[in-house]
């Protein structure tokens, strides 16, 4: 049984932690912060957790987090960074859910987050939190980056081909497709129901923060540079990712289908469908796996890959749950055995 | 062709009221005001508009407002009483669609509203803008209390009972479904599309503003105090109100039905169905239509009326237009042609 | 371990029912029945469950279902009251998730389902499943017949204030609101995306199916006559059911919300929220939980009671499960631990 | 005033164009026909044209449509083929909605639509009906095909780059989604609100019949062979397409902002937007225009073009009613000024 503390509580991967983590056997929740909503019951803010987390929230220097062996941060980015280091050295271990943690190159974090970064010391020792890349350097971390949604659906649709230089191109599209829920609970006019609602747009078109994140995990993954065009897309809908991953490859369809498959055999939250099924962000809704599915033209050398996951599971929360599994030598799936909701 | 002014334009009812006067032929739209927007191009803002309204949104302080023949205030609760008077001294009229003006008895604003009203000498002048039962005060009219919707919907739903005192109880419930557009483009994290979307709630139970309206109205047509239960819910859409009201008759179905077909049949803007359709609010959604079915049980008094309009349309702006068009002696539906957008 | 067979498990309480029992850690499937898609693999047609159920469908007269202990009818109105009988001769117990054991009186169910009953032997032996007030009767049955979605949302509500006298007026109303699910999937135009997304409408107001099964449970509580009117609506949301519950009371809330308390408190699936909050249908989604708030009226007896469900758990499938729990004495709530998906 | 014939009216292409021509000061709607609801009040299928169709359903075979000047045909493919040769011989002019008559060559035809065209000899005589490339033709056309949704939205954003051979790479990715209603009124369980609601997906990824006719028509621009690839994804919503194109261009995006803006400053219902806005589908929802905008990265020849579309009106009725507007010499923005309905 191991003490966890919760920074930003009232998010939407903070609830999600809380979801995903009353429920696990190994752990207990020491603490929980918000700055707007300390002193109130977690039950009050999100009535669907009554009667299952008696707790209030905290302010977020509360003592309590000093006793913790984990601490997540569900934090905007640009917070984790001012207090990781000295939570490190009261022998806390962090699962850091913002972006402060996830690139080697602090000029690229300070480019496109416009926020110097304060802590770059530590940037070599975090971990990318992506066990199916980096499960071993997990274990032993003290300090986990959690991956963005974004690259997680991106990375995984991709990895065996950059792995195996399957490509034949340089050149990668990524267009991405996400539910609301990954732009936070902010309240920003352009995230009302009246809004997202029967609507449909892209975002962000010319430069994503994901962007970077992606292009640095996929060059550590080949050793080669790829000109990747990467455009996002809001759903209306609350959560769910959907990764169309444009490529060419000259491999055929039965060969390159058995290489995800040998990849992905030990893996039990990746599934390869088989090839005549799409996969819907559906079947991933509300569960912490990844589904995938290939698809190849039969007159040219394009290819096509089909990607989903919960932004909020797989993609945040869940992910975050997974390395927690690996730090603390809790079998993997533990507390993740949650079946999508259907329909 | 007068020349109109509108306050506050950048809300969803001000967007309403510029979709639907941008081809008003009787219209040219004088001055748009927004305290936000100030200085932007309303196409910018709502691109819809783009090569419609070549106009930008101009300080609410703008002397433009002064030619205008008409002004629209399409702003929050509060604001228009502190403007009104001085802009009926200059000739302006005034159509509010705000509540400042709905009132006979402050006290019953102020209690309800929370704020002081500070141009009390206006409330008796003022019509309250339902035209189906205030047509020719709102003709002479220099200022018009625009209904809110939910009061539009059930006042329209009970007309024709209480003026010819078909109902055998002094009980009334409104059970009433509006979709979220009525909230307004405010920055409110209860109205995200995560929180709304797949989510179904009542809200101000014990208490929405909308009620003492209600009461108001109801008494001015029967004379009689009625007990209304009034509890409003939010429907995970954008438009539409469903008023689902609940009351008790001793006449059969037959008569009551030729009743509201009788007081209805020179109303261009109010439908009757048949006994065995159900109005959606999808009938009505873009349109300043209300659709009203009547229902009885078999075997008791009960009584089931049940009213839809589009909110944002016969509940608020359309409503304004159609004001608007008495006053300056206009073809009624001038501008209000509009078929529902189905599906 | 018992052995369990769904017969009609394509539809949603079928696969609903898949994914409570996939990790039910005292069940196992011994046969999923359906007439479409017999021969296929269930995580074929549900690609949620990939990797959990390896399974194929079967077809309906397969003779495993003789080797289960407990069947679950999944399957629409009329076609269980065919087989329960020969599977009760084999020693199958039977949980019966349509409508066709619910009623004590044959006449009222030929009535209402304008379908011959044919098997009215049995509809005295058959116990109402719903556990609140039919516990110990649950525990012993070998026929429960699963409740209604509205009638649970419905009878919980009204339960506490029927038991004890508490309402001073015969007259109920129970406006509901149901999201698609309920409706089952069925290819019928009415139900598509395209006609249900962004609209809101009442339905068979005259006569609903769920209103005789309410009767005749209110009735059995209070051994009083009621006057009810039921009124079912159609939300656009794929989950859920509010009901809104108008009736009259002496007493004051205070003494009312005790009463709840006081009823529920030992209850795991029933929750009483204070008096200043109101349950939302997402609290619940995916969760076999009630909640209930109670508000009335300061200054008249007019009691409102809003109670929530998800129609697809607590109204059918939870519901299903918790019955199976009770007739084999397993824990109430094993495998119905799921929390609400939220946001 | 010219007599129109409408035949399939009961589908969502027929409603909306009865939702258009209702109000379109040059046209009588002489029939209307629907094999399942023939004999039916228009209005009693459709209530949100109350008061505005005086009409009833006709069999199909009704000799009412020989009297006409114009007979839209709003038909699944393969309908419009036998009829078509008969109604032009009886001096009707056709616009048929469906794919019978878009493609040059019938093998194409018939390999997609897997049926064989029994009307090859008019395939050379109809005109495809998209006014920006063909606007004269359609003038004198007395059978006009009217494009696809996908193909408007697409060729409408390629059309400027490949007239002026912008294009450095044979590489075209169209990525698309759309809104439900593109799939029609069909009781297909995969449109079932239940599923479609809270996912997304793509489907028809190895071969869309969408795909040969943008190739067809792209190479009736170009001259060239481009290699496309087109992937199509359902939206969580009723109306718009949005399609994302990838190219690559070598000209910097003021060169191709500028050359769009001349390309299309005569075309009412073409609007492109400034370089730093994204259109929206509810720009355009329930109004014929296009919206398009361009986007280049900076440091390669990545080019990305956003494109959308009403699939009801510019992909489809509202088209086809363009095209009548040139056909019968009327304004050829005649009962299409719809401003888009937002929110």
């Amino acid at each position: 049984m191991i003490k966890v503390g919760i920074i930003g509580g009232t998010g939407y991967t903070g609830i999600e932690l809380l979801r995903l983590l009353s429920k696990h056997p190994h752990v207990q929740i020491g603490a929980i912060t918000s700055r707007t909503e300390s002193g109130m019951m977690v039950s009050e803010v999100y009535p669907s957790l009554l009667g299952l987390i008696d707790l209030k929230f905290s302010e977020p220097n509360t003592k309590k987090l000093l006793d913790c062996d984990l601490v997540f941060f569900a934090t905007p980015n640009g917070v984790a960074m001012q207090t990781v280091p000295m939570l490190l050295d009261q022998g806390c271990r962090i699962i850091d859910l913002s972006a402060d943690f996830r690139f080697q190159d602090p000029d690229i974090f300070e480019k496109w987050y416009e926020v110097k970064h304060e802590c770059k010391e530590l940037l070599n020792k975090a971990v990318y939190g992506l066990p199916e890349i980096n499960r071993e350097k997990i274990q032993t971390a003290n300090l986990v980056a959690n991956p963005g949604c974004y690259p997680t659906a991106t990375i995984l649709g991709l990895l065996p081909l950059l792995k195996n230089n399957f490509l034949s191109s340089s050149s990668l599209i990524a267009d991405c497709k996400s539910g609301v829920s990954g732009a936070g609970k902010n309240p920003n006019t352009k995230l009302l129901m009246s809004e997202v609602n029967e609507n449909f747009r892209a975002y962000n078109v010319t430069g994503h923060r994901h962007l970077p994140e992606i292009e640095q995990i996929l060059k550590s993954i080949s050793q080669e540079n790829f000109d990747l065009t990467f455009v996002p897309h809001l759903v209306p809908m609350i959560r769910g990712i959907h990764a169309t991953l444009y490529s060419e490859s000259k491999k055929d369809l039965l060969k390159i289908h058995s290489l995800y498959e040998a990849e992905y055999k030990d893996e039990q939250f990746v599934q390869i469908l088989s090839k005549d099924q799409y996969p819907e962000t559906s079947n991933v809704r509300g569960s912490n796996i990844c589904q995938i599915s290939i698809h190849k033209s039969s007159n040219s050398d394009a290819l096509v890959i089909l990607s989903v996951i919960d932004n909020l599971v797989k993609g945040a929360s869940g992910q975050a749950i997974q390395n927690m599994n690996l730090m603390f030598d809790f079998e993997e799936s533990t507390g993740l055995e949650h079946i999508a909701l259907v329909p």
